[in-house]
């Protein structure tokens, strides 16, 4: 997408050098918009961890950049594979929910090993994480297809009145390699015409909607309106929202979907006000392996800190953290939360909207059946 | 409640001095307890407009003592009747969704029209004001008594394991003159020795929850946890929170309750849950003249700021607020929302607990009837 109308992805390699990964630094959104160079996997488990990238697909795709900044400077001998291995492992240890780390590493790990030579191996892990990247874009850009549709059936409906379309945290262009996956219906529904608004919400802990969903839409010219957490209950109960899209950490098999904790209270107060209710779901965040969401899926808990301040822009221009509870407070601070398939409308997929259970789920992934 | 060791009120007289009005100055809590001195009913309107003072019961106090403060500044001529009633104005249209400011000036304008001579309405609107400060008290301890036995049936039931209580915002002893209405089954119940842990949710945009109700909590040595509001459902959904007792800025006849807004998000993720959902509501509170609070209590919307920014404690120990969105974002900014009687396990009264309907409300107060 367009940043100050200058094309970019959130994760990419300059033409001039190829040893070197760049990302799209979002801890410093949305005030400034930073580049920063990766030049090893450990380099990339830390801006990982540290959330300078975040987002189910730009994880991946960062996994999948840092496997190969790891066969980059793996020893050329005996303990190549061990090397990679171990930069796997660190890769997927940094965020326990999202599926798309240890998928991306896999797939590196799996397509090297045919490499017959150091050399091929590299290129491989280059052209492999380099796939995977794309794959993620063109994931999005179907999802946005699909999901146009379900906004250009309610824009009749409402003879052309704005959309309002909630979303949370950020499954925006930002939390992907570009376009993103809760915002690309948006996106494309803007190309054509279609008037939409969307209610941001901020996100807490860390605030993903106000800093990041808003910046996007700001830059993209979408109209949209910021709203703490706590609102969405009473927008939704006054009818100014005709639908949720939300974005995806892990799905299971059976449709249960975990994401940006808080992700589950707008879908019980969806249901509760009869507002469709979608997630946004390319398939590298289908976990296959798992049944059942809400027992399987690990959810990460973070640092106490994170609850117990917020980081913003202080009147003289610098990003100060300011603590908002007492100092000896104790804080919980749950990352993620499940959302079971009985309470979704939709799954938005690259390969077309169903709904959300394993019998639906497998016919649009016939492959992955039994 | 004690601060330090000091027992205080939120808002009082010292006995050097009736000609003036102390309140908590809340805006530096949890950081700094200060004390602010009112002196006209200006002083006393901006207070409440600006929440130094905030909570159902205690801007129903400082109206209350506004009026006497009006009554000290009104001429002593024909036009006092006049100046009251401005007064009443003023302080009314400060916060439209609390019913408690109304009340309190409608019962001062009532008491001090009884008066025969200037001096002796001075006297009423003192006595008014004091009798309803007294009156906030006792139904607070009244509605901890009626709280304490549903917390003690949950305690037995877990055999003396910690009772897992989520709140909401803060209807602490902060929200009141003292002891508060949702905290206040906790404080008895912590008198008693049974067991209690309380979830705090830090209720943006103003934070009451993490500011206030922490800092409460902290003094009073009860154990929390500090969550951000977007983690309610999870923990609901896992089995952690055996109940949830909220507050009450209005509550219709027919039991539905206006509350700090995401206080709807809440009731609707306990019913999903089957966990029992109370709001601690004194009389004081009830608006017997409307009988659906969905159509009929006025949500306050607030300055869009609030959402686009948030005051803390820098690492210098100064408070800064800052912003968290971009600098052109604008937000939408509702104080409050409605929660329908049917997702209310109960309501905490002076008078008992009751089912939220006319029917049972009227019981416990058949004196509204008709």
């Amino acid at each position: 997408m367009l940043v100050n109308n200058v094309p970019y992805r959130t994760i990419f390699l300059k033409p001039s050098n190829a040893k070197a990964v760049h990302i799209i630094d979002q801890r410093a959104l949305p005030f400034k918009f930073a580049i920063e160079e990766l030049i090893n996997v450990d380099d990339t488990a830390k801006a990982i961890r540290e959330m300078h990238i975040r987002g189910a697909g730009a994880i991946g795709a960062a996994a999948g950049f840092g496997m190969y900044l790891a066969a980059l400077e793996a020893p050329q001998n005996i303990g190549f594979g061990q090397f990679l291995r171990l930069a796997g492992k660190k890769l997927i240890a940094t965020r326990p929910t999202a599926v798309n780390l240890s998928w991306a590493v896999e797939r590196q790990l799996d397509a090297i090993a045919k490499g017959t030579n150091f050399d091929e191996k590299i290129s491989i892990a280059l052209e492999t994480a380099q796939a995977i990247a794309d794959e993620d874009v063109e994931q999005c850009r179907k999802i946005g297809e699909h999901g146009l549709k379900l906004i250009e059936e309610i824009s009749k409906k409402k003879d052309g009145q704005p959309v309002n379309i909630m979303t949370h945290c950020n499954a925006g262009w930002l939390a992907f390699v570009d376009i993103g996956t809760a915002t690309a219906p948006l996106y494309l529904a803007r190309q054509k015409g279609i008037k939409a608004h969307v209610f941001v919400s901020e996100t807490r802990p860390r605030n993903q909607g106000a800093s990041l969903t808003a910046w996007e839409l700001e830059n993209e010219k979408v109209p949209y309106s910021l709203i703490v957490d706590n609102a969405a209950g009473h927008l939704l109960q006054r009818g100014m929202v005709d639908m949720i899209i939300v974005g995806c950490d892990r799905c299971s098999r059976n449709g249960d979907v975990a994401n940006k904790i808080g992700t589950y209270l707008k879908a019980v107060a969806a249901k509760e006000n009869n507002i469709p209710f979608y997630a946004a779901v390319p398939s590298s965040s289908i976990d296959f392996r798992i049944s059942d969401g809400l027992k399987e899926i690990h959810i990460e808990q973070r640092d106490e800190d994170e609850v117990k301040s917020v980081t913003g822009k202080d009147e003289k221009g610098n990003m100060q953290k300011v603590i908002l509870a007492p100092e000896k407070s104790r804080a919980l601070n749950f990352g993620f939360d499940v959302t079971p398939a009985r309470l979704i409308t939709g799954l938005i997929t690259e390969k077309g909207v169903c709904k959300a259970d394993e019998e639906n789920l497998m016919k649009l992934f016939p492959e992955r059946k039994g």
